[in-house]
C-alpha cells in the first residue's frame, strides 16, 4: 500500500457528527464500520492488545439514543477510542506489553479513561505498547508496510488510527512515544504540554504525558479537551489551556527549522523531504529561521544535542525502583532490553540525576529564549520513514531500538513543550511526519498552527 | 504517665553509635531492647501494623558485623525503623489501614525504603496509618494516655517513636499527617519541603511528602539525608538540600508567631502555653513578630485562613479516581469517612480544582513575601494536647476528625514548606508540639533552628 499524504484520508469522527445529528448515521453504525476494519486489518497490523466489543456496542447504543434525542454528552459522544495498554481500564486488562503484567487486570479506569467514558466515548480497545513504554517492541506492524515498525511505544495507538480501525487513540510520551509512531504512521497527534492531561496514578515520571492520536485536528483537540475538561491536568496542574472547540487554523509568523541531533541518521531522501517542506512553508508565507540565523536558535540547537542523553538519564532513574521490583519477579519478567536500561539506571547516583535535571532546566531556558525570536519550531517527527523490523533473531545482535530512535522527540519531552505531528511528507510510499513545537501551555496555538500548515502547505512526496 | 518535656528522654540511635564503634554495644543489642519495649507497650499503644522480627534480627546482625570491622554503610547502619503502612515494603504487607487493601502485599520496596536498606537500616515494622492517610483512624493510642488519640495519619510512626519502640519512623503528610501526631506524641519530626524525599510510585498527590519521626534532631536529619542521598527527591526534583551531617544549632534572628485559623479551637491552657513559649523564645534573643507588626505577615495570616479549605479541595480532587476505584470494590471497602470525602471530591469540577490551585499559589506568594521579613514562622503543631477518642459508637454521631484537626498543619502542606516539630510544651501532662516552618528548600536551616530552640529554650509546662 503506497502512502500518499495528498490523497490519504484517515477515518475521522468529526466528519460523521452531522449525520448523527440528522439521523442518517448512528454511533453504533460508526462502531460497526470500525469493527469491520478491525476484522480485516488486525490479523496483520496487530495494533490491539484487548477489545471490549460487547461493552463497546452497548456504549455505542446508549450514545445513539442520546444523539437521537439531541442530548449528546459531548462532541465525542459515541467516538470509538483505543487506550494505550499502559493506562488502566476497568473493562480490559492492562498488561503493558510486559511479561510481569500478564493477566494484570486492575478493574479500574485511569482518570483519562474515566473522563472519556463521562464524555460518552466508546472505550473499545487497548492498544499495543512496547514493553513498559520502553524500547522492547510489541507485535504491531506498520499499516503501510507490515515488514516495518509502526514506531513506539504508542505502537498500537498510531497503527490503529492509521489503519482506520479507530478515529482516535490515547498514547503517552516520556521520550518519543507519541510523536515518533505518529510520524511513521501518518497520524495527526498531540503530545501536550507536561501536566496538561491528568495521568491519574501514573505519575512516576516527571516528564511523561498522555496525548492523542487521530486523523484530524478536530478529533485530536476534542479528545484532549474533553478529557482535560473533566479530569483536569496532572495533580497540581490546572490542565490543558485553550478552548473547548478545535482551534482555528492560524498562520505562524516565524518558525525555527531545527534539524537536530538526529540529522546525521537520515538518508538523502528524508533530508530532501524536510528541506522541501521548509521551502513549501516559506512559500506559504512563514518566515523560517535556521539556527545559524539567530544566536538564540543556535544556543537552543546546541542545548538540544544533549536532549536524548538527558532524557534517558531522567527516565532511567525515575523508573528504577519500579523496574527493579519487576525484574525481581523472575528471569523472564522483563525483557533483556528493559534489564539493560535498568542496569544503566542502577549505575547512576543522585548526582547523575541532579545533573540531568540541571541539563533539562538549561534546555528549557534556551527554549524560552528561542521563543522570543520565533513562534515555534518545525522538526521531523521521526528519523525518516519507518525502518524494516523482522524481530529479534537468535544468534544475531539485537537492534537497540526496534521501534526507532527518539532523537527527534526527546527535545519536546525534556522541554515540557506541546507539539503536534502532521502527515506532511512521504518517502518511498511511507509516511514521514513533521511536528510543530511551541511554548509550554501553548497547546491550542500549536493545534492552530498545525491546522493551518495542513491546509496551506502542499505535502512533499519523494519516491 | 505524666509527660514532662523537661525530663523526657526518648530513645535515640545517635546516642548509641559511639558504643557500636567501641564494641560496647551492637545493633543487635539495640534491636533487642526495642523488641522488649515493643513487647511491653504494643498491646496498649497498638502502633504497629506488621513486624518482621526475623528479618530485622538478620539485618541487625549483618549491621553488627559491619560495625565490628569498622565499615558501616552509613551513620544509620543498624537503626531500627518503622515505615508508615502507606509505603510499600518487600518484607511486610502494605494495607494502608483500609479494608480494600487487606492482604495487600506488593513484595517490593518504596524508593525510600530501598534507600533505608541500602544505608543499613533495620526495617523492622510497618506503622499504623489512619485509613489511606485520611480521617478514619486506626487502633493506635497515645503513648501518654491510652484514652487519647495519637493524632494521624502517621499515628503509628509518632506513637512508636514516642513509646521508645523505635528511634525513628517514616511518616507522610499531605494535610497534617506528620506534624500533628508528632505534636500530640512529643516527637521531633521533619515534614520536608515538597519533593525532598523520593516517594517512588506514590506520586498521585501534588503536595504529599515523606518525612521522619524521631527523638533527636540528629536521628531525624540523618534518616532524611541518608534516604535522599540514595533515592534523591521526587521525580523531577533534586531532593533534600543540605549537609549529610545534622545541621548545627542556629539561632534565628526573627520569627513570625502565627496563631493561625486554629486559634479559636484552643482552650485557655493551650493558648497560654504557646504564649509563654513565645516569651521564652524572645527571652532567648529571638525577635518574635506578630502579624499585626508587619504588613507581609498580616497578609500571610489572612491567606492562611483558607489553608484547610484549599488543602482539602486539592487532596480530595487528586484522590478521587483512586478512591472511586476502591469504593467500587464493595460496600465495606472504604470507611464511611472516606466515602464522605469522596462524595465531596466528586461534586467538584475542574474549575473548583483550578481555583484551589490558584489559592495555593497565592498563599505561597504571601509566604515568599513574609520571608523577606522573617527567617521562619513559629506555630503550634497541633490544637493543644491530644483529645480523648473512644471510637465510633453505634447510634452516636461520628466525630469528624478523630485524629484531630489539621488546621495547624495545612499551612506547611500548601506552602510546600519544610517544618520541624519540637516537643517544647506540655499541657495537663500531655505533649503539645511547636513547629518552626521555613522557605521551601530550607530544610537544613529549619533543622538548625529547631536544634537551637530545643537547646536554648526552656520547655513550657502547664498543669
Amino acid at each position: 500500500m503506497q502512502y500518499d499524504p495528498r490523497t490519504f484520508r484517515g477515518l475521522a469522527f468529526h466528519d460523521a457528527r452531522p449525520a448523527f445529528v440528522e439521523g442518517r448515521d448512528t454511533p453504533r453504525g460508526f462502531l460497526e464500520r470500525c469493527l469491520e476494519v478491525i476484522a480485516a486489518r488486525e490479523p496483520v497490523v496487530r495494533a490491539l492488545a484487548a477489545t471490549d466489543i460487547e461493552g463497546g456496542r452497548a456504549a455505542a447504543d446508549a450514545s445513539a439514543e442520546r444523539w437521537r434525542v439531541g442530548r449528546p454528552l459531548s462532541p465525542i459522544d459515541g467516538m470509538p477510542v483505543g487506550i494505550k495498554d499502559l493506562l488502566e481500564t476497568r473493562t480490559m486488562p492492562t498488561q503493558m506489553g510486559c511479561q510481569a503484567y500478564q493477566g494484570h487486570f486492575p478493574k479500574r479506569d485511569n482518570a483519562a479513561v474515566a473522563a472519556l467514558r463521562e464524555a460518552g466515548a466508546v472505550v473499545l480497545a487497548k492498544t499495543v505498547t512496547s514493553e513498559l513504554g520502553g524500547a522492547h517492541p510489541g507485535p504491531t506492524t506498520n499499516p503501510f508496510d507490515p515488514a516495518r515498525t509502526p514506531g513506539g511505544s504508542s505502537s498500537g495507538s498510531a497503527a490503529a488510527v492509521a489503519a482506520g480501525m479507530l478515529p482516535a487513540a490515547i498514547g503517552s510520551q516520556v521520550g518519543g512515544s507519541i510523536i515518533r509512531p505518529a510520524g511513521f504512521c501518518g497520524n495527526i497527534a498531540l503530545k501536550p504540554s507536561k501536566g496538561a492531561i491528568n495521568r491519574g496514578e501514573r505519575q512516576t515520571s516527571s516528564q511523561s504525558v498522555h496525548g492523542v492520536h487521530a486523523n484530524s485536528i478536530e478529533d485530536m483537540w476534542l479528545v484532549a479537551a474533553e478529557i482535560a475538561g473533566r479530569a483536569g491536568g496532572d495533580p497540581g496542574h490546572p490542565g490543558l489551556a485553550g478552548p473547548a472547540d478545535p482551534p482555528a487554523a492560524a498562520r505562524p509568523i516565524r518558525l525555527a527549522a531545527i534539524e537536530g541531533a538526529g540529522w546525521p541518521l537520515l538518508d538523502h531522501a528524508a533530508k530532501e523531504a524536510f528541506g522541501r517542506l521548509l521551502e513549501s512553508v516559506e512559500a506559504a508565507g512563514v518566515t523560517v529561521l535556521r539556527p545559524a540565523e539567530a544566536p538564540a536558535l543556535a544556543a537552543l540547537d546546541a542545548e538540544l544535542k544533549r536532549a536524548s542523553a538527558i532524557c534517558y538519564a531522567i527516565i532511567g532513574w525515575e523508573n528504577r525502583w519500579l523496574h527493579r521490583a519487576l525484574a525481581d519477579m523472575g528471569p523472564d519478567a522483563i525483557s533483556f532490553r528493559a534489564r539493560q536500561s535498568l542496569d544503566a539506571a542502577e549505575a547512576m547516583t543522585v548526582a547523575d540525576f541532579r545533573e540531568a535535571l540541571a541539563g533539562r532546566e538549561a534546555a528549557q531556558a534556551a527554549w524560552a529564549r528561542a521563543l522570543e525570536v520565533v513562534d515555534g519550531a518545525l522538526m521531523l517527527s521521526c528519523p525518516g520513514p519507518a525502518h524494516i523490523w523482522a524481530g529479534d533473531r537468535p544468534g544475531e545482535p539485537p537492534m537497540a531500538r526496534p521501534t526507532g530512535d527518539a532523537v527527534f522527540n526527546t527535545p519536546s519531552s525534556i522541554l515540557f513543550a506541546p507539539t503536534v505531528s502532521m502527515p506532511l511528507m512521504a518517502v518511498g510510499g511511507l509516511p514521514v511526519g513533521a511536528q510543530v513545537m511551541g511554548a509550554p501551555g501553548a497547546d491550542a496555538r500549536m493545534a492552530g498552527f498545525a491546522r493551518w500548515l495542513l491546509e496551506a502547505v502542499e505535502p512533499v512526496v519523494i519516491d
